[in-house]
């Protein structure tokens, strides 16, 4: 087993990783940018570096620097978590080279899912359902106005390296499709650094459904069930749940063998999951792989009983899996709500300031991911989400409110929060008799 | 289904059961003395009665008030949660004379099994093994030492109305007798208000294990697995798990076998714990039934995946089991560590203070179950205990490493605590290798 891990990432996430070390006995070394010197992963964690300002690209993305202090401190593996470098194929390469175990897949995985035009036609190719759409980069807008009326409105307009949510627009009429290619493209530089896109179908009312995939070194791929992640604002998902009471068994059965057949054609190893649309009529379209720990993953823990990030390191290591599918018993539901620092009446918008008051909700069923504290500054300057509720219960029902009752509990003073806007949302009669999509915030916040 | 429960408790119980309340959708009414006017059970229930002075006697134990504020604020039921009413036979008879419905069993069970002396002569009636002694009251010191003798040191002297371990002493041989007989007597006056003792065996290195049961009215009887709860100082439990690793199955069929013989020879209804000594070779005497929910049900509630609360009220109301016995799967392992406001150095003596700085911990397989906050000021009038740690893992090992995790996180700063306490009890070889017993603490303590 590893002796020492260095964990790339901060925030909720990196507390998230240690915990898991601190139980396995595993050493680990934090790494923090100037602004995160009172981070609770610094205090955590057995070592806390600072490598550089505040600035991601100087700090949390600077490989060369992460890189020196993993060689520095001799670690022997090194956790991304998510965001920041965890889908970035070329840190994942690095880290072979200097001999550190880069927990996650390949890097030769990493790079083939993480262009999405190539994984469409990786994964179509499997004889899967993709999204219709044109399987190749446009950049000139006219060449793209052709393809899309091609495809038929509406249509999508996709960053071909995008991830989180950025860098995608929907098109409902040949009249509106040049000024948003325009600015899509814009917000794909900034977000990406290029200009590549894609169009596809836009699918119409889908539900978002994802599978967790395990895999080991020996071609054992476990299935820990899908998650249900329609509630998303602006793509990015707010509520998630699993298992996904949209899927009958026929559904999950298909959706399932289609993960296994990605996950085992691409040779994949570690956690992953894949991404699917499922339309009102419940076809199912391969929409992307992640290649890496989700934020959502929790609620796949509650369900299946495991610790995912244990998973991954032990699967890092080289190790066999010590279970078989069977072994895996899915038992009651569960929900997660992403808390953000941010301002729902001022459109999302980030939100700052230094937590005075705290009061984290217990009991029976229960479960906070966090990395915040009383006295703690929360800065714009990073992902907003500064808490994860997560919550277990026989059935849906039961975790709905369960999940109202946590949230009245949670009380976040000194820094704007979601938290009254996720309890509406758990009030919506959609989203409570199961039938929302992934339209349903953008709507509800729109009207 | 109850409309409205009124909660004739407080600190972390109340707030245990105000939790199931608002998740079932009930109303819930919290009385408080007016020390704790600021306490987190009268913040997070609907309405809460200020129904006395600090003086348990003049509020918290005052029966007349509190049914008289049930009956003003009509509620359907009341739950006493743990120490105050919940034994009182004569509360739960008074409720029912005011048509009020009491969550626990009958008051002649309460009754019964409230006498330490009647209760072990009705089951050693049943056929079921009793620690060896004598089956009456003793209150004439000369008698006792002749029954004493009779019995065979060690003898324990112990309150027959007795209960949360206090009013219980060792004694290893006749010239230590008489001091002890007398300063018991004096504990026992103390804390029970009467002068009744019964001498018993000690048994040598014994393990504490519990039975958890539940009841319906219609004598349906479920066994929700058993306690270890072996760690304990001065008869007081610290840390608590399930299930009791030292059973092989044999024994576990035959403490469940006595437990249910019990329940439904008494006609016992809703949920009950039947404590047992086991001792070194392995054999299994029955010592007390506590015919109410106790601190650690939560354990029980984590390996059999249940809301032992919920299914109280469920059963106060007249409702008939979902389930079978079968339908009750086991899984994992979990333990609870009391977190108490004391100070282990001196004496374990009661701290009080304000709470300055409160880190609660998180994460996978952590539930806390506490009602303290921020600037709560912790009173050293009450219980000590102010929150439980509980955690699962899929074995004993994996809770040990969790719970270490957890109390390390845990911060309370303002109000001195046994965390440090408790992490060295983690530590302590004989409870590491499963072969510790009920006085290892003490004699840890001592040395």
């Amino acid at each position: 087993m590893f002796r020492r891990i260095l964990i790339a990432n901060r925030g909720e996430v990196a507390v998230r990783i240690i915990r898991t070390c601190l139980e396995m006995g595993i050493e680990t070394v934090a790494i923090y940018s100037t602004k995160d010197k009172d981070g609770m992963h610094v205090k955590i964690a057995d070592k806390a570096i600072c490598i550089g300002p505040a600035n991601a690209s100087e700090s949390y993305l600077n490989i060369g620097r992460i890189i020196e202090v993993a060689k520095a401190y001799e670690v022997d593996a090194i956790h991304p978590g998510y965001g920041f470098l965890a889908e970035n194929y070329e840190f994942a390469r690095m880290c072979l080279e200097n001999h550190i175990k880069f927990i996650g897949p390949s890097s030769d995985v990493i790079k083939l899912m993480g262009n999405k035009i190539n994984a469409k036609t990786y994964v179509k190719n499997l004889g899967i359902p993709i999204i219709p759409g044109a399987e190749e980069v446009v950049v000139d807008k006219d060449k793209a106005k052709i393809l899309a009326g091609g495809i038929g409105y509406p249509v999508i307009i996709k960053a071909t390296n995008g991830g989180g949510g950025r860098g995608i627009r929907k098109v409902y009429n040949e009249g509106e499709f040049e000024s948003n290619f325009v600015l899509c493209g814009k917000e794909v530089k900034r977000s990406f650094n290029d200009n590549e896109t894609y169009i596809e179908k836009y699918i119409s009312e889908p539900r978002h459904i994802e599978v967790q995939i395990l895999a080991d070194e020996y071609k054992n791929i476990l299935i820990l069930g899908e998650r249900d992640c329609s509630m998303q604002r602006k793509n990015q998902k707010v509520i998630e749940e699993s298992p996904a009471t949209i899927l009958n068994d026929e559904l999950r059965s298909k959706i399932y063998d289609f993960s296994k057949e990605i996950a085992l054609k691409c040779n994949y190893v570690n956690a992953g999951t894949i991404e699917f649309l499922v339309d009102k009529y419940k076809n199912i379209y391969f929409m992307e792989m992640n290649t890496r720990l989700q934020v959502e993953h929790s609620v796949t823990e509650l369900v299946c009983n495991m610790d995912i990030v244990k998973e991954q390191i032990k699967i890092s290591c080289g190790k066999r899996f010590e279970y078989k599918q069977e072994d895996i018993i899915f038992r009651g539901h569960s929900m997660e709500c992403r808390i953000n620092a941010e301002q729902p009446k001022k459109n999302f918008s980030a939100s700052a300031g230094i937590i005075k008051n705290l009061n984290i909700p217990g009991g029976n069923g229960i479960r906070v991911d966090s990395s915040i504290y009383t006295g703690m500054r929360i800065s714009p300057l990073y992902d907003s989400n500064i808490a994860k509720l997560i919550v277990y219960g026989n059935n849906r029902e039961e975790c709905i409110r369960k999940m109202k009752r946590g949230l009245c509990e949670f009380i976040i003073d000194g820094v704007e929060t979601n938290i009254e806007f996720l309890l509406k949302m758990l009030n919506n009669e959609q989203f409570l008799m199961d039938r929302h999509n992934t339209s349903i915030l953008n709507d509800l916040i729109n009207n």
